[in-house]
């Protein structure tokens, strides 16, 4: 099938940028490959987020069991007359015997905070460095993304409908997983509904009414085939003409006792045709009849329509949502903390990094709701860390689990559907006022005295590593 | 492999929107399934752009050649129970038999004109919608972000830095292929370059420092591996003792009768420190070390560089440019032109389309530059639309060609160098006023009077549509 979209099992593992491969033939060639840990963070939250949400991990653990340099792979890489005979026989027999801890999907986290650390020989966490932050990048920002329309829908229904303008194949995918995670109901994508069994939902184009020869012949065949599934899409020609012709529609689908769904409006004025609509539904009876919206959504828009009272009862979310259009890039970065035991760092201007093996503790309140974290060392623990938060958490979580360990997934692995449980849990015990869509405020993140101890002894160390 | 980010066979064809499936379900029922076209446009260009660059097709017409439903996705769809069992009988025998005619890959495109059009039976051409609009979406809209890159750097090589920063494996891919087409020297994406025969470049990453005792150590081991190829990342710690450092490694690899390519710089304020490298290099008499700079950059950046006198000579380009960063989608759509012989259009509000079977005529000057289109309809020629054009253009090129029929793609397919070769020739024939990066001049595309009086004949005829 479609050659070109496809990934052959020896083409995955050289989705990676040549200076991995040249950097690891260096270490290789000259003995450097002890245990390093690698940090997966967000820089900076993109304008206007005030919190982001964790995605992407179960796919690239799957990703990490399976990797290997297939025999063509290896193959390709020799015909670069880059790489000594003996690195390319290492890198055949490479597989990744490294450790992954991290939030689990659907962790709401905030910027500086490592959202996965790999703990494994030099080479192989180098190696893995732009699989990493492709696929934990990408989803991570669609989930925050989809999460605030969750947000502005107040509980309305909401679909991904994104899969044409999402960037290829494999970002269409990621869009349905993590908006289905970030609270979506379900998706159009027929391929993402098969792979996570997220519930699809469809209507129908324009093309369809057009290709009629009327708009109630159109219609009129739509039901007579999917009697108890019907959206109308109403705005081919004129949008109120439309409604009218979908409400006779129903009537007769309810004398056959049937009952239309929803209407689809799909440009225009929405607040003011959602008004129209609902009234010339109700009037005919059809107050079962649903009003789905579509057409340049996102939670601004959303939030606007819902704040003026649009009778809208579910959106159609494409574009806005699948590209994060607002903030489509992610500044997130994996760094190296720790070499053969010793932290490290880079000073570069405005990129200091954070050395170490780290834990992230999050403090919460009486009533269950998240106060403050505190970004530390793996080595402390969530009593050692308590009397750095004033006043005194009812209660502190690490947030960083044990997710990979010995070239496998750690068991139980959650479900897509126990994974998006943990987003809603966990997004009703963050504050409105870190949600507000334009300015949120700010979530409090600190590191912990041991992190900042470290932290300064080892820009000291970093000075004289230029010698 | 990466099991979830592979493509299995018997899966590509589900990815598409669900409503394409209940469509040509209906259609199916119904025995509506006559020849249809459909065409492919962008209704407006993105802010601050004032010309396209068409890309992608390639790519799609090879996924059309092998378009099949397959077994699992069958058993798949069965799983639904939205279908019956004579239409899932048809999808498994489905085959694309239609035809395609395009603008070639690389051609400069403008607002509303068609880039491709698809005749075929109305289900057929129904079903690959959601393909066609992911695919030559997003190459059409990354190829014309690198093309203003590529006119920012006046003539400076550009790199392709942008695979962990694009949205997901597919995405990387297309960006690859895209920037190379519209000008880039090259990748960093080692599978791109296995595909596509891209050039790839690779530097370092600042773990390669920060993973050595000295920075000094770090240049000394690479160099020695790489003696031929290195780039020199400065920035780990102190820019310009890391400027000094690359210079006394240059100096030694002199001796032994190399030479450093570059020094790489990754951050601060690139204006004063490409200015302060140069002249540390050259005093050391190291003229021939390139400055390659990356870090953020995109045309905007580029161009204020450049205009600033900066001596750099090389950009590794990233994130901006792989996710289009400051128009991230496109006003893209696939539309229902014509069914059974008959033009189609819709009228929603803002969004009215053209009917018909259509060609796009260029019109070009004495020197070859392009000043005007016409959208015209299928059976115009050159010849009859020369009258449209205002002063008598020196000739006119339909831009619309047959590139797929009876299954296959039409021979000869292009190279992507022969692509990238016709990109180079258009772009230099397009006037400079249409490539300013902030306010670019409107280039003229009208429709022909044939187009023209179609659309005014259809529009009478959709009020009817509605009965």
């Amino acid at each position: 099938m479609p050659i070109d979209l496809r990934f052959d099992a020896d083409e995955a593992a050289l989705l990676t940028d040549l200076y991995e491969l040249t950097m690891a033939a260096s270490y290789f060639a000259i003995g450097l490959n002890g245990p390093a840990t690698f940090s997966l963070s967000v820089r900076r939250l993109p304008p206007r987020r005030g919190y982001l949400v964790a995605a992407g991990l179960e796919r690239l653990l799957e990703a990490l069991e399976e990797f290997r340099f297939a025999p063509g792979a290896i193959d390709y890489l020799a015909s670069l007359k880059l790489f000594a005979p003996e690195f390319l026989d290492y890198l055949a027999a490479l597989r990744f015997t490294g450790e992954v801890v991290a939030m689990p999907e659907g962790t709401i986290f905030f910027e500086e905070e490592p959202i996965l650390e790999v703990h494994a020989p030099l080479i192989e966490a180098q190696l893995i460095e732009t699989l990493v932050i492709n696929q934990i990048g990408l989803a991570s920002l669609v989930a925050s993304k989809a999460a605030r329309s969750y947000h502005a829908g107040r509980g309305r229904r909401l679909i991904d409908f994104g899969l044409r303008r999402s960037h290829g194949a494999d970002a269409g995918l990621v869009a349905a997983r993590a908006s289905y995670l970030a609270g979506f109901a379900g998706t159009s994508n027929v391929l993402a509904g098969r792979r996570y069994a997220i519930p699809l939902y469809g209507t129908m184009a324009h093309s369809y009414i057009m290709a009629h020869e009327t708009e109630s012949a159109a219609f009129g065949h739509f039901v007579a085939l999917f009697p108890q599934l019907s959206t109308l899409l109403v705005d081919t020609y004129d949008t109120i003409r439309g409604v009218e012709n979908a409400a006779k529609t129903a009537l007769e689908l309810r004398a056959k006792g049937f009952k239309l769904q929803a209407v689809r409006l799909d440009s225009g004025d929405l607040l003011d045709l959602s008004v129209r609509t609902r009234r010339i539904l109700d009037h005919q009876g059809l107050n079962d009849v649903a009003i789905f919206a579509s057409g340049n959504l996102d939670e601004y828009r959303i939030d606007e329509l819902l704040r003026a009272g649009a009778p809208i009862d579910a959106f159609g979310v494409g574009a806005a949502m699948v590209v994060s259009a607002d903030a489509p890039a992610l500044d997130i970065s994996y760094k190296l903390a720790e070499y053969d035991g010793v932290g490290r760092l880079k000073t570069s201007a405005g990129k200091l990094t954070l050395p170490g093996r780290k834990q992230v503790f999050r403090a919460v309140n009486q009533n269950g709701g998240f106060f403050s974290d505190r970004i530390g060392l793996a080595e402390e623990t969530a009593a050692s860390v308590a009397r750095e938060f004033r006043p005194a958490p009812h209660s502190i979580a690490p947030l960083l689990e044990r997710r990979f360990q010995a070239g496998r997934r750690v068991e139980p692995r959650p479900t897509l559907a126990e994974s998006r449980e943990r987003f809603l849990a966990d997004f009703a015990r963050l504050d409105l006022r870190h949600k507000d869509l334009e300015r949120p405020e700010r979530y409090t993140v600190r590191h912990t005295t041991a992190l900042a101890a470290m932290l300064t002894a080892e820009k000291l160390r970093a000075e004289k590593r230029q010698g």
